[in-house]
Protein backbone atom coordinates (compact mmCIF):
# COMPACT_ATOMS: atom_id res chain seq x y z
CA UNK A 1 0.00 0.00 0.00
CA UNK A 2 1.30 3.36 -0.69
CA UNK A 3 1.33 6.22 1.58
CA UNK A 4 -1.12 8.87 2.14
CA UNK A 5 -0.22 11.69 -0.96
CA UNK A 6 -1.28 15.11 -1.07
CA UNK A 7 -1.26 15.19 -4.85
CA UNK A 8 -4.93 14.26 -5.24
CA UNK A 9 -6.29 15.49 -8.36
CA UNK A 10 -7.92 12.90 -10.09
CA UNK A 11 -9.25 12.23 -13.54
CA UNK A 12 -12.05 9.98 -14.44
CA UNK A 13 -12.40 9.02 -18.00
CA UNK A 14 -15.94 8.57 -19.61
CA UNK A 15 -16.68 6.77 -22.55
CA UNK A 16 -20.29 6.45 -24.76
CA UNK A 17 -20.98 2.35 -22.72
CA UNK A 18 -19.44 2.96 -19.83
CA UNK A 19 -20.85 1.12 -16.88
CA UNK A 20 -22.34 4.41 -15.31
CA UNK A 21 -22.14 2.68 -11.96
CA UNK A 22 -18.39 1.94 -12.06
CA UNK A 23 -18.03 5.75 -13.24
CA UNK A 24 -20.10 6.94 -10.79
CA UNK A 25 -20.46 5.04 -7.85
CA UNK A 26 -16.41 5.45 -7.99
CA UNK A 27 -16.75 9.18 -8.31
CA UNK A 28 -19.25 9.58 -5.49
CA UNK A 29 -17.40 7.93 -3.81
CA UNK A 30 -14.20 10.32 -3.55
CA UNK A 31 -16.53 13.29 -3.91
CA UNK A 32 -17.62 12.32 -0.24
CA UNK A 33 -14.25 11.95 0.33
CA UNK A 34 -13.74 15.62 -0.35
CA UNK A 35 -11.01 14.38 -3.29
CA UNK A 36 -11.16 16.34 -6.18
CA UNK A 37 -11.92 14.63 -9.05
CA UNK A 38 -13.00 15.46 -12.98
CA UNK A 39 -15.43 13.23 -14.92
CA UNK A 40 -13.37 13.62 -18.33
CA UNK A 41 -15.79 12.61 -21.18
CA UNK A 42 -13.02 11.27 -24.11
CA UNK A 43 -16.18 11.93 -27.02
CA UNK A 44 -15.74 15.93 -28.35
CA UNK A 45 -18.44 16.43 -26.23
CA UNK A 46 -19.27 16.52 -22.38
CA UNK A 47 -22.55 14.17 -22.84
CA UNK A 48 -21.77 10.43 -22.38
CA UNK A 49 -24.61 7.71 -22.75
CA UNK A 50 -23.64 4.68 -20.25
CA UNK A 51 -23.36 0.89 -21.19
CA UNK A 52 -27.07 0.80 -20.04
CA UNK A 53 -28.31 3.93 -21.74
CA UNK A 54 -28.51 6.22 -19.44
CA UNK A 55 -27.14 10.17 -20.59
CA UNK A 56 -24.89 12.39 -18.10
CA UNK A 57 -23.02 15.01 -18.46
CA UNK A 58 -19.26 14.64 -17.66
CA UNK A 59 -16.98 18.08 -16.16
CA UNK A 60 -14.98 18.49 -19.06
CA UNK A 61 -13.71 17.03 -22.36
CA UNK A 62 -10.34 15.18 -22.94
CA UNK A 63 -9.27 17.58 -25.82
CA UNK A 64 -9.39 20.01 -22.78
CA UNK A 65 -7.17 18.71 -19.72
CA UNK A 66 -3.81 18.76 -19.19
CA UNK A 67 -2.87 15.31 -18.13
CA UNK A 68 0.51 16.60 -15.96
CA UNK A 69 -2.59 18.38 -13.49
CA UNK A 70 -3.29 14.94 -12.42
CA UNK A 71 -2.11 12.63 -9.73
CA UNK A 72 -4.70 9.65 -11.11
CA UNK A 73 -6.26 8.33 -14.14
CA UNK A 74 -9.14 6.64 -13.02
CA UNK A 75 -10.72 4.09 -15.96
CA UNK A 76 -14.18 2.45 -15.25
CA UNK A 77 -15.10 -0.38 -17.34
CA UNK A 78 -18.45 -1.29 -19.09
CA UNK A 79 -19.35 -2.46 -23.10
CA UNK A 80 -18.52 -0.65 -24.68
CA UNK A 81 -17.00 1.67 -22.86
CA UNK A 82 -13.77 -0.15 -22.32
CA UNK A 83 -12.97 -0.43 -26.06
CA UNK A 84 -13.72 2.75 -26.65
CA UNK A 85 -11.06 4.13 -23.79
CA UNK A 86 -8.49 1.66 -25.54
CA UNK A 87 -9.11 3.50 -29.22
CA UNK A 88 -8.37 6.41 -27.72
CA UNK A 89 -4.54 7.12 -28.33
CA UNK A 90 -3.98 10.39 -26.00
CA UNK A 91 -5.76 8.51 -22.86
CA UNK A 92 -3.92 5.39 -23.66
CA UNK A 93 -0.28 7.02 -24.35
CA UNK A 94 -1.12 8.80 -21.19
CA UNK A 95 -1.78 5.89 -19.39
CA UNK A 96 1.36 4.70 -20.34
CA UNK A 97 3.52 7.50 -18.72
CA UNK A 98 1.40 7.37 -15.61
CA UNK A 99 2.26 3.63 -15.47
CA UNK A 100 5.92 4.58 -16.58
CA UNK A 101 6.61 7.59 -14.26
CA UNK A 102 5.37 5.46 -11.19
CA UNK A 103 2.30 7.82 -10.99
CA UNK A 104 -1.36 6.48 -10.40
CA UNK A 105 -3.56 4.50 -12.34
CA UNK A 106 -7.12 2.93 -11.38
CA UNK A 107 -9.28 0.40 -13.56
CA UNK A 108 -12.20 -1.49 -12.64
CA UNK A 109 -14.17 -4.73 -14.60
CA UNK A 110 -12.72 -4.78 -18.32
CA UNK A 111 -10.87 -1.73 -18.08
CA UNK A 112 -7.58 -3.58 -16.47
CA UNK A 113 -7.41 -4.89 -19.91
CA UNK A 114 -6.46 -2.23 -21.12
CA UNK A 115 -3.28 -1.81 -19.02
CA UNK A 116 -2.62 -5.86 -19.96
CA UNK A 117 -2.79 -5.24 -23.93
CA UNK A 118 -0.08 -2.39 -23.00
CA UNK A 119 1.81 -4.23 -21.58
CA UNK A 120 1.44 -2.55 -18.00
CA UNK A 121 0.94 -5.87 -15.64
CA UNK A 122 4.11 -7.78 -16.54
CA UNK A 123 4.67 -9.38 -13.30
CA UNK A 124 2.39 -7.08 -11.71
CA UNK A 125 -0.13 -8.42 -9.10
CA UNK A 126 -3.54 -7.26 -10.52
CA UNK A 127 -7.62 -8.48 -11.22
CA UNK A 128 -10.10 -7.60 -13.43
CA UNK A 129 -13.69 -8.86 -14.26
CA UNK A 130 -13.90 -12.90 -14.12
CA UNK A 131 -14.54 -13.46 -17.87
CA UNK A 132 -11.35 -11.32 -18.82
CA UNK A 133 -9.00 -13.03 -16.86
CA UNK A 134 -7.47 -14.30 -20.12
CA UNK A 135 -6.19 -11.25 -21.56
CA UNK A 136 -4.39 -10.54 -17.85
CA UNK A 137 -2.98 -13.73 -18.18
CA UNK A 138 -1.50 -13.01 -21.61
CA UNK A 139 -0.29 -9.91 -20.30
CA UNK A 140 2.10 -11.67 -17.58
CA UNK A 141 0.13 -10.55 -15.10
CA UNK A 142 -0.10 -12.16 -11.58
CA UNK A 143 -3.87 -12.67 -11.34
CA UNK A 144 -5.29 -12.06 -8.09
CA UNK A 145 -8.68 -12.78 -8.47
CA UNK A 146 -9.17 -10.46 -5.16
CA UNK A 147 -12.21 -7.70 -5.52
CA UNK A 148 -9.34 -5.29 -5.62
CA UNK A 149 -5.93 -5.35 -5.93
CA UNK A 150 -3.29 -2.59 -5.12
CA UNK A 151 0.13 -3.16 -6.71
CA UNK A 152 2.31 0.22 -6.20
CA UNK A 153 0.55 2.83 -8.56
CA UNK A 154 -1.88 0.44 -10.11
CA UNK A 155 -5.09 -0.67 -8.61
CA UNK A 156 -7.45 -2.96 -9.99
CA UNK A 157 -10.68 -4.00 -9.51
CA UNK A 158 -13.34 -7.00 -10.59
CA UNK A 159 -16.70 -5.49 -11.54
CA UNK A 160 -20.18 -3.05 -10.89
CA UNK A 161 -20.33 -5.19 -7.48
CA UNK A 162 -17.02 -4.26 -6.56
CA UNK A 163 -17.12 -0.67 -7.15
CA UNK A 164 -17.17 0.47 -3.84
CA UNK A 165 -14.25 -1.19 -2.28
CA UNK A 166 -12.71 -0.33 -5.56
CA UNK A 167 -13.49 3.30 -4.37
CA UNK A 168 -12.34 3.16 -1.05
CA UNK A 169 -9.03 1.66 -2.18
CA UNK A 170 -8.48 4.96 -4.10
CA UNK A 171 -9.83 6.68 -1.00
CA UNK A 172 -7.12 4.77 1.13
CA UNK A 173 -4.49 5.20 -1.43
CA UNK A 174 -4.76 9.45 -1.06
CA UNK A 175 -6.37 9.44 2.52
CA UNK A 176 -5.23 6.61 4.47
CA UNK A 177 -6.86 3.35 6.01
CA UNK A 178 -8.70 5.37 8.97
CA UNK A 179 -10.28 7.84 6.51
CA UNK A 180 -11.63 4.97 4.19
CA UNK A 181 -12.71 3.02 7.25
CA UNK A 182 -15.03 6.16 8.32
CA UNK A 183 -16.29 6.68 4.83
CA UNK A 184 -17.73 3.19 4.55
CA UNK A 185 -19.32 3.12 7.50
CA UNK A 186 -20.78 6.63 6.67
CA UNK A 187 -22.31 4.96 3.58
CA UNK A 188 -23.09 1.89 5.15
CA UNK A 189 -20.89 -0.56 3.02
CA UNK B 1 -40.80 -12.27 0.98
CA UNK B 2 -43.38 -12.05 -1.59
CA UNK B 3 -44.27 -14.54 -4.44
CA UNK B 4 -42.82 -14.16 -7.81
CA UNK B 5 -44.89 -12.01 -9.73
CA UNK B 6 -45.55 -11.55 -13.28
CA UNK B 7 -46.61 -7.95 -13.08
CA UNK B 8 -43.19 -6.32 -13.44
CA UNK B 9 -43.42 -2.58 -14.37
CA UNK B 10 -40.88 -0.58 -12.34
CA UNK B 11 -40.84 3.25 -12.16
CA UNK B 12 -37.56 4.90 -10.49
CA UNK B 13 -38.46 8.56 -9.34
CA UNK B 14 -35.99 11.05 -9.61
CA UNK B 15 -35.44 14.68 -8.01
CA UNK B 16 -33.12 17.41 -8.19
CA UNK B 17 -30.55 16.08 -5.41
CA UNK B 18 -31.35 12.76 -5.31
CA UNK B 19 -28.39 10.59 -4.69
CA UNK B 20 -27.39 9.35 -8.17
CA UNK B 21 -25.45 5.76 -7.04
CA UNK B 22 -29.23 4.89 -5.12
CA UNK B 23 -30.64 5.64 -8.23
CA UNK B 24 -28.77 4.42 -11.08
CA UNK B 25 -27.09 1.62 -9.02
CA UNK B 26 -30.58 0.13 -8.25
CA UNK B 27 -31.85 0.78 -12.08
CA UNK B 28 -28.72 -1.03 -13.85
CA UNK B 29 -29.04 -4.01 -11.69
CA UNK B 30 -33.09 -4.14 -12.90
CA UNK B 31 -31.61 -3.76 -16.07
CA UNK B 32 -29.60 -6.43 -15.68
CA UNK B 33 -32.21 -8.46 -14.59
CA UNK B 34 -34.33 -7.60 -17.35
CA UNK B 35 -37.13 -5.63 -15.66
CA UNK B 36 -38.45 -3.03 -17.40
CA UNK B 37 -37.82 0.13 -15.60
CA UNK B 38 -38.43 3.43 -16.43
CA UNK B 39 -37.03 6.59 -14.61
CA UNK B 40 -39.13 8.92 -13.91
CA UNK B 41 -38.03 12.87 -13.75
CA UNK B 42 -40.22 15.08 -11.05
CA UNK B 43 -39.23 18.38 -12.88
CA UNK B 44 -41.00 20.06 -15.82
CA UNK B 45 -38.01 18.27 -18.03
CA UNK B 46 -36.53 14.77 -17.99
CA UNK B 47 -33.06 16.63 -16.89
CA UNK B 48 -31.86 15.84 -13.32
CA UNK B 49 -28.94 17.37 -11.45
CA UNK B 50 -27.79 14.40 -8.55
CA UNK B 51 -27.08 15.39 -4.80
CA UNK B 52 -23.18 14.99 -6.33
CA UNK B 53 -23.61 17.64 -8.78
CA UNK B 54 -24.11 14.81 -12.13
CA UNK B 55 -26.37 16.20 -14.87
CA UNK B 56 -28.13 13.10 -15.99
CA UNK B 57 -31.81 12.25 -18.50
CA UNK B 58 -34.72 10.83 -16.98
CA UNK B 59 -36.43 8.52 -19.75
CA UNK B 60 -39.70 10.49 -18.84
CA UNK B 61 -41.37 13.18 -16.32
CA UNK B 62 -44.05 12.61 -13.62
CA UNK B 63 -46.52 14.57 -15.84
CA UNK B 64 -46.47 11.94 -18.79
CA UNK B 65 -46.67 8.84 -16.54
CA UNK B 66 -49.73 7.04 -15.52
CA UNK B 67 -49.38 5.10 -12.36
CA UNK B 68 -51.25 2.58 -13.21
CA UNK B 69 -49.02 1.56 -15.55
CA UNK B 70 -46.44 0.72 -12.91
CA UNK B 71 -46.47 -2.45 -10.57
CA UNK B 72 -43.60 -0.96 -8.12
CA UNK B 73 -42.67 2.59 -7.31
CA UNK B 74 -39.07 3.41 -6.14
CA UNK B 75 -37.81 6.35 -4.29
CA UNK B 76 -34.00 6.85 -3.61
CA UNK B 77 -32.68 8.95 -0.90
CA UNK B 78 -30.07 12.07 -0.95
CA UNK B 79 -30.63 15.65 0.52
CA UNK B 80 -32.14 17.58 -1.23
CA UNK B 81 -33.96 15.00 -3.45
CA UNK B 82 -35.84 13.41 -0.46
CA UNK B 83 -37.44 16.51 0.20
CA UNK B 84 -38.04 17.30 -2.99
CA UNK B 85 -39.80 13.79 -3.75
CA UNK B 86 -41.82 14.21 -0.66
CA UNK B 87 -42.65 18.34 -1.91
CA UNK B 88 -44.26 16.23 -4.80
CA UNK B 89 -48.23 15.44 -3.89
CA UNK B 90 -48.97 13.40 -6.98
CA UNK B 91 -46.14 11.36 -6.25
CA UNK B 92 -46.82 11.24 -2.70
CA UNK B 93 -50.50 10.80 -2.90
CA UNK B 94 -49.93 7.37 -5.07
CA UNK B 95 -47.39 5.92 -2.93
CA UNK B 96 -49.75 6.15 -0.22
CA UNK B 97 -52.63 4.63 -2.62
CA UNK B 98 -49.83 2.35 -3.88
CA UNK B 99 -49.36 1.25 -0.46
CA UNK B 100 -52.96 0.71 1.15
CA UNK B 101 -53.75 -1.04 -2.26
CA UNK B 102 -51.09 -3.67 -1.17
CA UNK B 103 -48.96 -2.55 -4.32
CA UNK B 104 -45.22 -2.13 -3.96
CA UNK B 105 -43.20 0.52 -3.03
CA UNK B 106 -39.41 0.71 -2.33
CA UNK B 107 -37.20 3.16 -0.81
CA UNK B 108 -33.80 3.46 0.22
CA UNK B 109 -31.48 5.82 2.55
CA UNK B 110 -33.89 8.81 3.84
CA UNK B 111 -36.74 8.08 1.28
CA UNK B 112 -38.30 5.80 4.19
CA UNK B 113 -39.05 8.70 5.94
CA UNK B 114 -41.35 10.52 3.36
CA UNK B 115 -43.20 6.58 4.24
CA UNK B 116 -42.65 7.09 7.67
CA UNK B 117 -44.45 10.80 7.49
CA UNK B 118 -47.46 9.69 5.29
CA UNK B 119 -48.24 7.36 8.21
CA UNK B 120 -47.47 4.11 5.76
CA UNK B 121 -45.24 2.61 8.49
CA UNK B 122 -47.25 2.17 11.55
CA UNK B 123 -46.13 -1.58 12.52
CA UNK B 124 -44.31 -2.40 9.48
CA UNK B 125 -40.61 -3.61 9.40
CA UNK B 126 -38.22 -0.94 8.19
CA UNK B 127 -35.16 0.32 8.50
CA UNK B 128 -33.33 3.54 6.61
CA UNK B 129 -30.14 5.88 6.89
CA UNK B 130 -28.81 5.67 10.51
CA UNK B 131 -29.06 9.39 10.65
CA UNK B 132 -33.16 9.01 10.25
CA UNK B 133 -34.11 6.35 12.54
CA UNK B 134 -35.70 8.89 14.42
CA UNK B 135 -38.62 9.85 11.58
CA UNK B 136 -39.02 5.99 11.89
CA UNK B 137 -39.57 5.98 15.34
CA UNK B 138 -41.72 8.62 15.20
CA UNK B 139 -43.85 7.10 12.53
CA UNK B 140 -44.55 3.52 15.19
CA UNK B 141 -42.36 1.63 12.74
CA UNK B 142 -40.51 -1.43 13.53
CA UNK B 143 -36.87 -0.11 12.72
CA UNK B 144 -34.93 -3.77 12.01
CA UNK B 145 -31.93 -1.63 11.62
CA UNK B 146 -30.85 -4.04 8.79
CA UNK B 147 -29.27 -3.48 5.21
CA UNK B 148 -32.77 -4.07 3.19
CA UNK B 149 -36.02 -4.96 5.22
CA UNK B 150 -38.50 -6.49 3.04
CA UNK B 151 -42.25 -6.49 4.76
CA UNK B 152 -45.08 -7.55 2.35
CA UNK B 153 -45.04 -4.66 -0.07
CA UNK B 154 -42.59 -2.27 1.18
CA UNK B 155 -38.58 -2.78 0.79
CA UNK B 156 -36.51 -0.30 2.50
CA UNK B 157 -32.73 -0.33 2.33
CA UNK B 158 -30.02 2.28 4.58
CA UNK B 159 -27.91 3.83 2.13
CA UNK B 160 -25.69 4.27 -0.86
CA UNK B 161 -23.86 1.34 0.25
CA UNK B 162 -26.65 -0.61 0.49
CA UNK B 163 -27.82 -0.04 -3.17
CA UNK B 164 -27.08 -3.24 -4.82
CA UNK B 165 -28.23 -5.37 -1.97
CA UNK B 166 -31.75 -3.33 -2.25
CA UNK B 167 -31.89 -3.76 -6.12
CA UNK B 168 -31.01 -7.73 -5.51
CA UNK B 169 -34.40 -7.61 -2.73
CA UNK B 170 -36.36 -6.12 -5.81
CA UNK B 171 -35.16 -8.60 -8.21
CA UNK B 172 -35.61 -11.50 -5.80
CA UNK B 173 -39.35 -9.87 -5.41
CA UNK B 174 -40.20 -10.06 -8.98
CA UNK B 175 -38.14 -12.81 -10.12
CA UNK B 176 -36.85 -15.00 -6.78
CA UNK B 177 -33.85 -15.83 -5.01
CA UNK B 178 -31.73 -18.05 -7.93
CA UNK B 179 -32.40 -15.27 -10.13
CA UNK B 180 -30.67 -12.94 -7.64
CA UNK B 181 -28.41 -14.55 -7.04
CA UNK B 182 -26.79 -15.22 -9.98
CA UNK B 183 -27.05 -11.62 -10.93
CA UNK B 184 -25.54 -10.99 -7.69
CA UNK B 185 -22.40 -13.47 -8.56
CA UNK B 186 -22.38 -11.94 -12.34
CA UNK B 187 -21.74 -8.35 -10.95
CA UNK B 188 -19.70 -9.85 -8.43
CA UNK B 189 -21.72 -8.52 -5.21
Amino acid sequence: MNSVSDNRNIALFLADGCEEVEALATADVLKRAHLPVTMVSINETRTVVSSHNVTFEADTTISKINFDAYDMLILPGGMPGTPNLEANDMLVSNVKRFVKEGRMVAAICAAPTILAHAGLLKDRRATCNPGRYEDLIRGDAILTREKVTVDGNIITSQAMGTAIPFALAIVEHFLGSEEAEKLAENIVY
